[in-house]
């Protein structure tokens, strides 16, 4: 699985992945994505998924950024809710597939294809958004995450944050999943006699997480929309000191938090690599573990 | 599946059925469990687990009422919790195996054994309780209900009740339960935009509900503490008309629902008989259909 | 699973099964049939499944005459294909589901509900076909058997007629079906140097074969449409003498068989009973056994 | 699940069930059983199983006694080994198909057919033994339980009589079989500081048990060579009071026991039912309690 | 999985792979194939197969020239056929094992291993050819593609190629094969009112086929018997220009296609590389692209 | 998997594995280990399983040696014991938890983490062994391979090593294992009429072999307690030329075998490499394969 920014204008120029599945979620800027099977108009708050082998091209307007995530085996399903059962979580009714669009045009035409993490290019004469109509299910489609109905504790107790899960793309063996995608949205908390946010934990996935618009209840420092933060197997973490005194001292009303933000996480049970454009130290929020009240030692040294 | 009522008194008798397990739910009056294993003190609002081919004995002080439910096939479990993940709604460590306890004695011993429907009996010259110590996990417990964290919609929209799933046994066939156990519970209503009680609907399993204690909040008359109703099998039902008068013009703001109640259900994809005593005029309510104002003419006559 | 005969002008009366799953094949007559989510048209050579708990009416102009069998557990499925893939038999995209439809209308209204094989029936004043719009996938659908895409050899023998399956109702136990809905429909015979019609065999399923329109290869006397054969779990059956002798010195080029015709099977791992209808003197065929050069001794007589 | 005794001599006429399979133990007597696809020659110490819907005749000289089992549900197979691996326990090369065998011979021919536990006959005017060739796995098989590799606790303590099973026919639901085939055959016994006979136990299976030759271990008198136990589902059993003694006071070194014997169980999760003849005063052993020390007052008398 | 070629003369050399499995195709020259079980003589149009660990040694007279893969997990087995049932495709009974052959010789033995794809050798002083009896099923094999029973449309669509697969390795995702094997025999074809050969299409496993002999129907030029093509996952491909014409306007009577020829695919989930032998210029058909009306300018530049 | 040996004394320092499970087998000194979970006190002939993420420390008396293995995939189990079922080979209730500990402590301390294969390290200020108290099941176990209890045969012939199998970390595939963890314990032998020590094979998986204390039966030279030998897939191996004549020749009277002996084996089905420090002339058995009467020319040098 990677990970990466996607942010480019194309003109009569299509890609497709023969590596995996795209998930991709726009921050800022709304996306118009041409795919063979027709268009997908995702606006951020919304994500599209765009599969292994399907051509698609991107139109922006202005600035534009995001966050893209690959998988290179199996798909993103709903995940199988157990006793959460109807209505509750995402419903596959709530995703769109394109309405089938063609067109039968002559011009210079680019294909780029990546293929085992490489690019190629082949030339056409003719647009390849030549499709008349589809059927079957291998297509894209986009999800609107406001329609997330969202589940948690009614009664007193922190539930694991996988209640959050959107979609899951398995591995074979389960529990470990290729890339669970989770979201924190708005949402009440109503829990007694308990700490609320995100307690300290370690977590045999890796957890990268993006900021896609508000404040994140577990971290109000830094975490701005945009950024991303990255947790690796088994390192611990939690919410940072300011947001553990506060929610251990508050009276615990029903609350509403997270108005009008929205954060996600991508876990995998794969390792990730960080590029050097993630670690430069003008990227880097170097004081990411000041405002951990535990963690601070923490922070991991090249021996 | 059966479903009966348990009331009664045993001196130096003990009992065990060959034919499946027992959920014992008291209502009203405290249990006293002896059994092979040892003791399991039982109160209004806990449930006990007796297994197949488990002698034990029930003393009880006063009065005392509740629900039995035998299983033929399988045992309870937990459900797969799926997203819910840790700490959400049953957790395997608050279940209770009673402590070994054994007695040397010498006396008439009356041994019943439920076998294929029917009562067999056996003397012995001394108690049946001399086990000195066991290991392995077939064995009885309890569980405390108030220990079950309630998950719910923290959003918009009213989940499948199957959210409140304490413990499943299951057929062969996914989704087709032997018997669910469900329950009730005190817990807050938050969610926005919706009609927050049961609504009306079908089940292809029969759903047979008791009220343990309070007020339950789909069914505001009728529904006493100790009393049964039974929905078979894709017959339709849903909230009583006051209920949903009141729900669909109440203002949805966070609201605690079934302070200090309790109510239960068992749902089966087998089908329930009723026993005489239970469709007796006298212990039927024949008011039942007239409080629903979608309903009323569903009530099934016999052709 | 039962297998019986519906033939019946209902008027604001609906029904419904609490039973099971009910597969419709009309042979002789067009049905109009209402549900709950609108209006399936059925004709001969198109089969209509309403699931247990729909309610529906059925209207038929003159007169009408088919087969109906209903499943006591499970659900029908398309069978998984195997190598056969994509295109080939049955394919999801032919299947219809009937568009919303409801009226507003106050009358005298009827519904009978099957239970336990028993009949119960209550009244309404309002017309019970009030659903506005529905979505999900319990519903009933229709399907035309005529986009039925039958595989077969295309090269030297005869495989096995489950290669003529449509769908399937599974146990919980592979290859045991609850019931096989299997069709002989017109179709190219190519293989050379082999028996073409069905060979000689027992079966560990019973065969409940019914005529829709035509001649059936295998039985060309007596089968006619709107007739019925059973032949019983192990009990060795095959084609008749008469096309024994035609298959075995006819030249093998390629020819078109039962061009306008169409037979169906339902098989099942479970034991069918026979109604008084069905062995009745004079709806039964007694020379039935008489065309068969081999099997004429094995007409089973209760010792 | 039936098991019944099968004591016949037959001229022409042969037999097959549609209602299962036929796993038949001769005690006293060769067998000579001719079947559709040969012959099979089956003494005692030897085991045949003869599948639904297949036809055989059964030819003894003198006095022939046995033990036939019928399974009304899935097919016998060798268990899944787990760690026992290769060599151990029943292997599959040791399994001994007939040779094809057929005869062109006009004569009366009876078929005798059993159906839903009734019987059909049918008359033919050749043999039906006119099979000149097979090929497949669906075809009777015998088995020399001499050839039985034995596992056994080689360390200290006393392992499942499950370590026996010979061959399984399994329900769906892990563990629950129809029936388990087990064996006690002659063995060492080396394990140290435990009790070596097998203890006393319920069972969630019912046990019925017979003896083929020699002296069972757990039970030296009553429980001659032809006779049979039943101890049903959840009814504490074990070896009787003299074995107790003996095992509990021994010196444990290295032993051969069962020289010569050879027991037998069949397991089911099913419940028998006792014939008219089983349970007939004369047939009884009506000291089987009183050699148990623990045990005697256990017998259940109908109240 | 690699695939590669081997033509080669060994005396008293013997090759085992501790790799994985590999699949034989001789395209030209018989093979007498020694091997610790007896010998296997395989001639083009048959197959052999040799597993890990098996010793092995290659006699050929003259020219010899085949195809070899190489699966590095799990084994080639017949895939469930699913409706096709039994008698359809490849079936158990047509594959063969070498009956036992062993020699008692002293001489200078060389026995190479391949072990994690670099070569090992040792020397004995007797030939490893000395196993004087063998059972169980872990044994090389020959099978002869003529008995394989084609299945095909025989009314009016075009199935899927799989359904035309002899042997499959799995992965432990469900249709992820490590290796589907298929084979494009002599047939028939008859579908009414369609595109007969295969049609345009991307493939989410890459696509690796050779030809035995005779013309492939989809690729009439250049595609010679000892060739082979590959295309890799997602890259779209079909029927060349002509080929599509021909199908487009010829009238569908039945007509037998690939008389005398054989064609066959590795189709794989995994990525396949190519060796610098087979990207050499005097090795590639610098044409393939030209002969494809639509997908002239889909052949990839390295960019 | 990797298996390296571990000897260090650590003050105020901890280490995790981000990468998997460590098996310790200590063969010369106690270790006192020292978890989160609180302290293991583990001796030569008992094991500890460390898992992923759990920090720990070792402290020794004096000299300590012993074998370490890494799982990177799964955990370690119980095998599925098959009929081998209750009491035989290892069982969960010899298995240990360690009870919670804490310190309250100022200090410098150091977390060593490996991560991907390298080293990472932080200082903290205060003792990281400050967990109050835990439930769960994800925690460091240690057992005592005295109390495995050995099934074998008690019969005639020699069954797979696999009979010896304490736990198993699988894969996703069924009897391909990430790792069995073996052991070959004092014990009887009591099989007649065979060759009683380990026969001569090859294995689909690698096998890692070291010994603990005593002496092996099947290598009674060279093999010291603290050596380890490899057996790499498809490589044929077996007992040494002494071994097998004296097995050969003598009487198979009953005889316990290694008394006060225990060697052990890791079976891996994926690559194990060896290390400089393994390969070293010094630390090599340059004379393995001259005991060996048929293997001796096995011995694989690199071409």
């Amino acid at each position: 699985m990677s990970m990466y920014a996607c942010n480019t204008s194309m003109v009569d120029t299509a890609f497709y992945s023969s590596d995996g599945d795209l998930m991709i979620i726009p921050q800022l800027g709304d996306l118009m994505i041409q795919t063979e099977f027709g268009f997908l108009s995702v606006q951020p708050t919304e994500i599209a998924v765009i599969q292994r082998g399907i051509k698609f091209s991107v139109e922006v307007e202005g600035e534009a950024r995001g966050y893209v995530c690959e998988i290179y085996k199996s798909h993103f399903i709903l995940p199988d809710l157990g006793p959460i059962g109807a209505n509750g979580s995402a419903n596959g009714r709530d995703f769109s597939y394109p309405k089938a669009h063609f067109e039968d045009r002559d011009c210079e035409f680019r294909i780029i294809n990546k293929y085992l993490g490489e690019f190629f290019e082949a030339e056409m004469e003719h647009s390849i958004y030549d499709v008349v109509g589809w059927h079957g299910n291998y297509a894209p489609y986009k999800y609107d995450l406001k329609r997330f109905n969202t589940m948690g504790s009614i009664s007193f107790d922190h539930p694991d944050p996988s209640i959050f899960t959107v979609m899951t793309c398995q591995t074979d063996d389960p529990g470990q999943a290729v890339c669970d995608f989770v979201i924190f949205p708005e949402r009440w908390l109503v829990a007694e006699n308990t700490f609320r946010p995100p307690y300290y934990h370690r977590n045999t996935m890796s957890e990268f997480m993006g900021n896609i618009c508000g404040v994140y209840d577990a971290k109000e420092e830094g975490f701005i929309p945009g950024s991303a933060s990255l947790h690796s197997t088994m390192t611990p973490h939690g919410p940072e000191a300011g947001v553990f005194e506060k929610a251990s001292t508050s009276k615990l009303a029903p609350q509403k938090i997270s108005a009008g933000g929205l954060a996600f996480m991508w876990e995998t049970a794969y390792v990730m690599t960080v590029t050097d454009y993630a670690v430069d130290h003008n990227n880097l929020d170097n004081n990411y573990y000041k405002v951990s009240k535990f963690l601070k030692i923490l922070v991991l040294a090249w021996t």
